[in-house]
């Protein structure tokens, strides 16, 4: 059977499970990224596990988000990251040395391989022709401890790509392009897949930008073949020696088909507060504009910043525009001041130049104004996202973003010829970059001896028991409908800081409806030996950070009781070893009131014999059925009180039956 | 009689007063210089005060300190100040042009003027041959409106420089041979003045970095005479034009002298955590450096950054060092690119390059870890100035702090000629600098229609009322000796944001002694009119920030008694129409309880009379005997309610008189 380009990288890594759209598969996972803001979790999770070495192909560590260091705790989680890389064998890039999405497809990044990381933009690996999933930070340290990834079988996409596109049009209006067409979901279950003789024009680079944005759409990854292009571009990073040629099979298959004709697009842009807003630049045309910000994971490459370099050339920043530009790593700031007047004329027309990293686009600086219109070459504009609750951020090219710089206000780029008499700049890429692997510190072949640096806002992981068999615990809170994460355990620069600490995070637990909610989940920790939370529909939704089920579980929650769940932030709960009950009969929800105490006799048995678990109310009189979705794999890291305990329980065995 | 540099420009400026150290001299104030987190309160003075247009022959507005934006509130005072700017006829220095000092020596400085500047280093300009005082907000706001600057006249310290720096000893190891000799009072009560041969070879960005820190030593400013070099400065500048010759008079006295042979000179550093804390390098050589800061007001030049891109030439940084360069201005950036390979260095050896401003000098930004020792180039190392509590910050050369990032430990600069084959680099300045005014924006010819942009954040300066005659108020805190201007209102990344709305700042008066604080006063203020507060000595010493006056007043603080007060504390209290109340029997204190009711009856009669004011405690039936020591100048200021109704009230006077 003909194969596509997706089809050829699941096969050659799977592990069980049929290809079928639907069925759970598992794959080998060959490489591992992690960025600061999740990677601190990640290294306490491998220390709990007490492992001595990852042992996938390769690990990369980034630090890029947390560069501001207004106080000690970002410049601690360096130093530990940086000892965790040395403890575990994981290579570690320095802080300024660049955005991970770039710097890995740079460096590390190899067609025919997976990659595992804890950052959601993780698919603009998909660039190169490797298979990317972006996780949570415990399904990450599962793969880099060996274990392979579980997930169900997507469907694939395949977009055939025709014509060229034209001047002023670029790569991000191509991804806006396929944003307009699915908005934010419309590619859930999917893997999109590129092909078709459009692509022969769209250089690696151009590629990451489609791909990284892949995410936006819902898309369980991004995959294009690697070809001649991709050849070109290792070879210009000094590897050419890790190129291999993946492309589909003649008469290759996919699940749902799409084209785009690169010679009809126009500039698009993103409008707030979603990336799935998009419309032609012309129709929000001459919107006053405050700031606009040039770089991220969406924009990362050296043209990005040199044909901005170019069009702002012997030009003024608007006088009421902030220009940021974010360089997306230390290679691109290098070799754009090798370009001849690129960085000089970048300087000269006024911009801020930042060190490297994601700042602005995870909201680290840059925050705009209150009400003013904010465009970026970014890949999201949630709401707030910004750092301002009232931001107005518009996604957008390079080309646009610049072009709104001059003129202060929404311009189609195309117009800069007329208006400013600008020729669209045409980029020559190097033939080979200035490459200087300096602030990638490579591990030391055996680890074993060095000790983990913990600044003193870094606790390790907390030990967290098996699953007990009868509890007697109160209903701590009743929550409605689709309850997020966010609502759980909030983000923002308040919380944020005790990433790497849970008892310090926990105290954040609910904060945003009880502020005494983690005071009084201690009490009952103490009195009744942990709590339980009840539930409405689709409970657990939004962002996929694992500290909304951790520190839950650290302040004793022992389980839910709800309506339905969202997928990741289950499965989250699971993987700490809450037990995330379903109402079997939801109008139950009704009968139960905060403070009520329950009583869940023979938990563990019934798990075991995959029984309904009877929960009796004490202070209502009355008993609710309840069932759960866990599979038989899942029921054995729920026994054993989490992911993390049932690695050292399965690690103890393997040792004892070597013995 | 033969006169110093000093004395001429006291001389050329003095509106009244005679130049006898200690007697109040009134000087005309040619520039002023204001930053954004002060600034923004200069505005809304100037707004208060009902003016077109500043009086001064330039005033210059910069934007270098809040550049991080974590949220709208940075913004929106930048969006604010380049609209104040443009209604009351201020120069604008938009964000990422750089710091206020250099910026303004290079592009504003002229020997022979005045500048005052709310800003503690103002005198950096005195390397220019100005007299150049920091102060406080509403200091700054009088000058710009024409008033004259009111200061006892300081005693002059003439310092002779013989000889010639050796190779790795530079500019701030003068000022730090200064602060080892005087450490940081040593110097209060006077102006310092350097002269003699030694002169010669300093360039007038080595003088701004000896002016600059001279604010450490407790100097009321530092000046250097205008020479051929300070000729060549503005002329490099493209402003030879400007330069006018100014040196002392042969035979001309000061009152105290003082020498330094620049050629005995070793590198020397200040440890933690003060300014005077000064050793020579080698005494504290091989400790373990985490972080290495280049830039700031006590750095700026394109020297500094220069010298350190040579030494840091096809090095890498060290492992466990993160090297941040902090440059002081967009013009250095744009010099130090043009200069060969220095920029190129900088990044290819792992620098983390940063936009233009004062980031980590106020710890806005590039925090150090916990505990870990940063080397900086910086003004001052006050304790957890950096923004992490337990510090460990040492000031230093530029060439002191590169051999650390390069060795990873304290190390002495002439090391590295052994230690790594390194040749001291030879500066040679440009003839002329590239020089791009485009991102400072000259106000309009008459701005009167010109409207402020407020955001959210922004609220106009409060009207006070007159001072009252009779009041009968609680005492709403009682409180011990030395109490400083950062428990009366705290700095830092919480309150900071609030520097440019009073009503949301005064929520954090004396927060830290009692979070309740501020509800009381405003419960105070709805059922008695206000209250007072109950000091020991030295009430309000510490930082000059006017907040800590305006904001107590806003919550209806009408006196304070206490046994004595801290002189610029104290001049605050006056300026915004609180009445500084001393013992006449400091016992008295004592008696007095927090909750006690007082009643000051005919404060106005007593003011105007010269009298002695009772105090009668209600609650304990006492009557306590108070006097005060305001000049009638102030008098006049206190019953108008503060300087800003004085001026008011003296502008409507004119008014009258001309209609």
């Amino acid at each position: 059977m003909p194969l596509n380009v997706t089809q050829k990288l699941i096969q050659s890594h799977l592990v069980s499970g049929t290809m079928k759209p639907g069925a759970e598969i598992a794959l080998r996972i060959d490489q591992s990224l992690t960025q600061d803001a999740t990677g601190t979790m990640v290294m306490l999770e491998l220390e709990a596990m007490g492992i001595d070495r990852v042992k996938t192909e390769l690990s990369a560590q980034y630090v890029d988000h947390n560069l501001l260091q207004t106080d000690y705790k970002n410049a601690d989680d360096h130093l530990f990251l940086r000892s965790a890389c040395q403890r575990f064998g994981i290579w570690y890039s320095r802080p300024g040395n660049g955005v991970s999405h770039p710097v890995q497809m740079e460096r590390f990044g190899i067609p025919g391989k997976t990659l595992i990381g804890s950052d959601s933009h993780t698919p603009a690996a998909g660039s190169l022709g490797m298979l990317a999933f972006g996780a949570g930070g415990i399904d990450v340290a599962m793969a880099m401890v060996g274990e392979p990834m579980f997930v169900k079988m997507p469907r694939v996409l395949g977009v055939k790509l025709l014509g060229k596109l034209p001047d002023w049009v670029s790569a991000k209006d191509v991804v806006l392009e396929m944003l307009r067409r699915y908005d934010v979901h419309g590619c859930r279950g999917m893997i999109i897949e590129y092909y078709g003789p459009g692509l022969a024009q769209l250089s690696a680079m151009d590629r990451h930008v489609i791909a990284n944005m892949g995410t936006e759409m819902g898309a369980t990854t991004t995959v294009f073949p690697s070809d001649v292009e991709i050849k070109r571009f290792l070879e210009a990073q000094g590897r050419g020696q890790d190129w291999v040629e993946l492309v589909a099979d003649e008469d290759a298959e996919y699940d749902v088909y799409d084209m785009i004709n690169l010679s009809e697009l126009v500039p698009l842009i993103a409008c707030p507060s979603s990336p799935g807003n998009v419309v032609p630049v012309t129709e929000v045309q001459g919107r006053p504009v405050n700031q606009v910000v040039i770089g991220s994971s969406a924009n990362p490459g050296l043209r990005d910043f040199w044909i901005v370099s170019q069009i702002v050339k012997g030009k003024v920043v608007h006088d009421r525009v902030s220009f940021d530009v974010n360089p997306t790593s230390r290679q691109v700031i290098e070799n754009l001041a090798a370009m001849d007047d690129a960085f000089m004329n970048l300087i000269h027309a006024g911009v801020r130049f930042h060190q490297a990293g994601c700042l602005g686009c995870i909201g680290m600086g840059q925050a705009p104004a209150s009400d003013q219109i904010s465009l970026r070459t970014m890949p999201r504009n949630f709401p707030g996202r910004s750092g301002t609750a009232d931001d107005q951020v518009y996604l957008c090219s390079p080309e646009t973003a610049v072009a709104a710089a001059i003129t202060g206000e929404i311009t189609d780029p195309r117009e800069l010829e007329q208006r400013c008499g600008i020729t669209y700049p045409q980029f020559i890429a190097p033939e080979t970059e200035i490459i200087n692997t300096d602030m990638l510190v490579a591990p030391p072949e055996d680890g074993r001896t060095v000790e983990l640096e913990k600044g003193p806002n870094i606790k390790s992981f907390p030990e967290f028991a098996a699953l007990s068999n009868s509890i007697s615990v109160p209903v701590l809170l009743k929550v409605e409908d689709n309850i997020s994460t966010d609502e759980i355990l909030p983000a923002g620069a308040r919380v944020l800081p005790y990433r790497s600490n849970i008892p310090g995070i926990s105290q954040f637990v609910y904060y945003m409806k009880d502020d005494t909610f983690w005071q009084r989940a201690e009490a009952a920790k103490d009195k009744s030996g942990g709590h339980v939370i009840v539930g409405g529909s689709n409970y657990a939704q939004g962002s996929s950070r694992e500290h909304a089920a951790i520190a839950p579980r650290y302040l004793g929650q022992v389980a839910v009781l709800a309506k339905s769940y969202a997928r990741i932030g289950w499965q989250n709960l699971v993987n700490f070893g809450i037990m995330p009950l379903e109402f079997v009969n939801p109008q139950d929800y009704d009968s139960i009131s905060e403070g009520d105490e329950l009583e869940i006799i023979g938990l563990r048995e019934a798990l075991e014999a995959e029984r309904s678990i009877p929960v009796k109310n004490l202070t209502k009189d009355m008993i609710y059925s309840m069932t759960h979705s866990l599979s038989p794999r899942q029921v054995e890291i729920m026994l054993c009180g989490g992911l993390i305990n049932h690695f050292k329980a399965k690690s103890q065995v393997a040792q004892s039956v070597k013995v």
